[in-house]
C-alpha cells in the first residue's frame, strides 16, 4: 500500500499584474511542490482586507489568481485551489486559537514590530493576522508549509498555538513543519535592482507580446557603443537571459557580444524571444481562462467544496472538544 | 400601521448556579425589556472560552441558561433566544471589523488595562473580546444594548467599529445606542456584603426549598437576645425582605420585631417564605425544563434558525461590500 502523501499549504494574497519575479520566485516553486505533496493552494482574500479598501479590485484580483494557477498548470482535480473567504470557519478557528494565545506572542510578530518601530498605527487585522494565518494552516491538518527563511516565524507561531490548544483540550490539531524554500535567485528588474512593483521596474508575466518587447527594450544598459565588445556576464540583460535560456544559448550570446559589432538592442531582442517562448503558452491559457468567468467560478466552487470537506472535520473536532455543540 | 419595535440585544455568559443577585440584577431587568422591544438574547459561550477550559461544564451551563430563560418566562416565539456559537459568522464579522479597528482602541479597553495593571498575562481572546462583542451587536442590526454605566464603553466601541466600516464601504451596519440601565439596588448576600459568588455569600435561585431555608437560616444577624426589640431597617434580613415583600408586609414584620419577643430566626423564616413564594413557580418550571433535554435542544435549534436568518443578511451585505463573493 502506498504511503499517504504529506499535505502542503500555500496561500497567496490576490494582487493585480503578476510579474516575472512573482512567477519565478513564488508561483513556480509552489507549483513544483505538487509533484511531491498533496497540495492546498488558497487565495488569501481575507488577509488582503487588512490593507485594501478597494472591493472591486479585490474581487477581480481573486479571479486573476485563479486564472494564473490554471495557466501555469495547476491540476485542480488532484490538488485543491480555493478562495480563503469561501471557508469562513477559518475565522471561527481564529477565535478558538485566540483564547489560548498570549497577547505577548503577537507583540513579537515581525510585521507588528516593524510597524510599531515606524510609529505607524496598526489595525487589529494586521495585529491578529498571525492567528488567522495559523488558523489557515491548522484548519487543513497541514503537514508542511513552504516558506522563505524570513517567514519561518509564522509556522512557529502556528505550532505554538496548536500546541496550546492541544495542551488544553487534547490532541486536536496537527503540528505543521516549515519547509524552508531555497533562497530564490535574485530576479533583476528593468533597472537592475530586484524586480518589484515598488520600484516600478517589473516585467509583467501575462502582458501581450508587444508590451513585453517594449518593456524589455526599456531595460537599462550601459552606453558602450555598437561596435565595441560587451560583457553579458554581470549585465541585467545577462542575468535575466540566464533565467530563460539554456547554458548553450547563454554562452553563444555571450560570445557574440564579446566580439563587438553587436548592440545591446540586439541582445534585448534575443532576451525578448527567450522570455516570450517561455511564457507564450501560459499567457494564452491565462487570457483564455481569465475571459471565461464561468470556468473560474466553477473552479472556485469546486475548490470551496473540497476545502470545506477538510475544514468541517477539523472545526467539528475543535467545537466538541472546547464544549460547544 | 404600527411602528416597528426597536431591537434590543442582551448576551449573558453561561455560568453555573445562578443566585438571587443575578436574577434581580440581570435576568429580570433583561426580561422586562421584552415588553417594549423586539429582543434578542444570546448565551455567550464563545466569550466563555477566554476563561474556561472545562468543556463539559460549559456545555451543561449553556443548557442551564436555556432552562433559566424559559423558567423566568421568556417567550421564545415572540423573541429570540440563541446560543452564540450556533451562528459562527459572528467570528467572520469580527475579522472584518478587526481590519478597520486600530490596535490602540483595544488597548483602551477596561478589561485589558485592568489586567495589564495587575501584571497579568492576557490571552488574545480577552484582548479581542470587545471586537467579538461589537460583532455580536452589529451582526443583528441591534438598535439598543441595555448596559450598566460601567459597560457603556462596549457599545461605544461597537459604534466606533461600525462607523469605521461604514466610512470605508458605505452604510452597512446599524449604529447601536446604549440603553443605560438604572443602577440596580444592591442585593445583599448572606453576610451583608454584595451578593457574589466570589464572596461565597449567595442565595441560589433554583435550589430546592430545604437548601433555600438552610441558606437563609445561615444569614448573619447581630446577637441581640430573643426578647429584645430589633430594627428590621438596616439589617440584612430587612434589605433582602424588602426585595420580595410588599410594603405592608415589610412594615408589619418591622413592627413586630420592634416590639421585642421575636428572634431573628422567626424573621428569617418569614424571609424564606417570601422568597420561596416568589421563586417557587419559576423553580418548578426550571427543574422541569432542565430535565427535558429534548425541549432545550428544540429551543436552541429554533433560536439558531431565527438568529441565522438575521445574521446571514448582514454578513452577505458586508461580504459583498468588502469585495468577497
Amino acid at each position: 500500500m502506498s504511503q499517504k502523501k504529506k499535505r502542503s499549504l500555500t496561500g497567496l494574497k490576490p494582487t493585480g499584474n503578476l510579474h516575472l519575479g512573482n512567477y519565478l520566485g513564488a508561483l513556480r516553486p509552489a507549483l513544483e511542490l505538487s509533484k511531491s505533496y498533496d497540495c492546498i493552494y488558497f487565495i488569501a482574500d481575507l488577509h488582503s482586507l487588512t490593507q485594501t479598501r478597494d472591493a472591486q479590485a479585490l474581487a477581480s484580483q481573486v479571479l486573476d489568481q485563479v486564472a494564473t494557477w490554471l495557466a501555469i498548470g495547476l491540476d485542480t482535480d488532484k490538488h485543491i485551489l480555493f478562495r480563503q473567504s469561501d471557508v469562513p470557519s477559518v475565522t471561527e478557528l481564529t477565535w478558538y486559537l485566540s483564547c489560548v494565545t498570549g497577547h505577548g506572542l503577537l507583540e513579537k510578530a515581525h510585521a507588528f514590530k516593524d510597524a510599531q518601530a515606524k510609529g505607524q498605527e496598526v489595525n487589529m487585522g494586521t495585529f491578529c493576522y498571525p492567528i488567522l494565518m495559523a488558523a489557515d494552516i491548522l484548519l487543513y491538518d497541514t503537514d508542511v508549509v513552504p516558506v522563505g527563511k524570513d517567514q519561518k516565524q509564522h509556522v512557529e507561531m502556528a505550532r505554538d498555538m496548536a500546541g496550546s490548544l492541544n495542551a488544553a483540550y487534547g490532541e486536536l490539531l496537527v503540528l505543521p513543519e516549515p519547509l524552508i524554500q531555497e533562497e530564490v535567485m535574485l530576479i533583476p528588474g528593468l533597472d537592475g535592482r530586484k524586480m518589484s512593483k515598488s520600484y516600478n521596474n517589473e516585467v509583467p508575466l501575462f502582458c501581450d507580446e508587444k508590451t513585453l518587447r517594449k518593456k524589455l527594450m526599456s531595460l537599462k544598459t550601459d552606453s558602450t557603443g555598437m561596435e565595441e565588445p560587451k560583457a553579458l556576464d554581470g549585465s541585467t540583460v545577462g542575468d535575466l537571459f540566464k533565467l530563460f535560456a539554456t547554458k548553450a544559448q547563454y554562452d553563444d550570446l555571450s560570445a557574440r557580444l564579446a566580439k563587438g559589432g553587436m548592440g545591446w538592442g540586439h541582445a534585448k531582442e534575443e532576451l525578448f524571444v527567450a522570455i516570450n517562448d517561455h511564457v507564450k503558452e501560459m499567457r494564452e491559457r491565462y487570457v483564455a481562462c481569465r475571459k471565461d468567468e464561468a470556468l473560474l467560478q466553477r473552479e472556485l466552487a469546486k475548490g470551496a467544496e473540497k476545502a470545506q470537506a477538510v475544514a468541517s472535520q477539523t472545526i467539528k473536532r475543535v467545537r466538541q472538544a472546547v464544549g460547544l455543540r
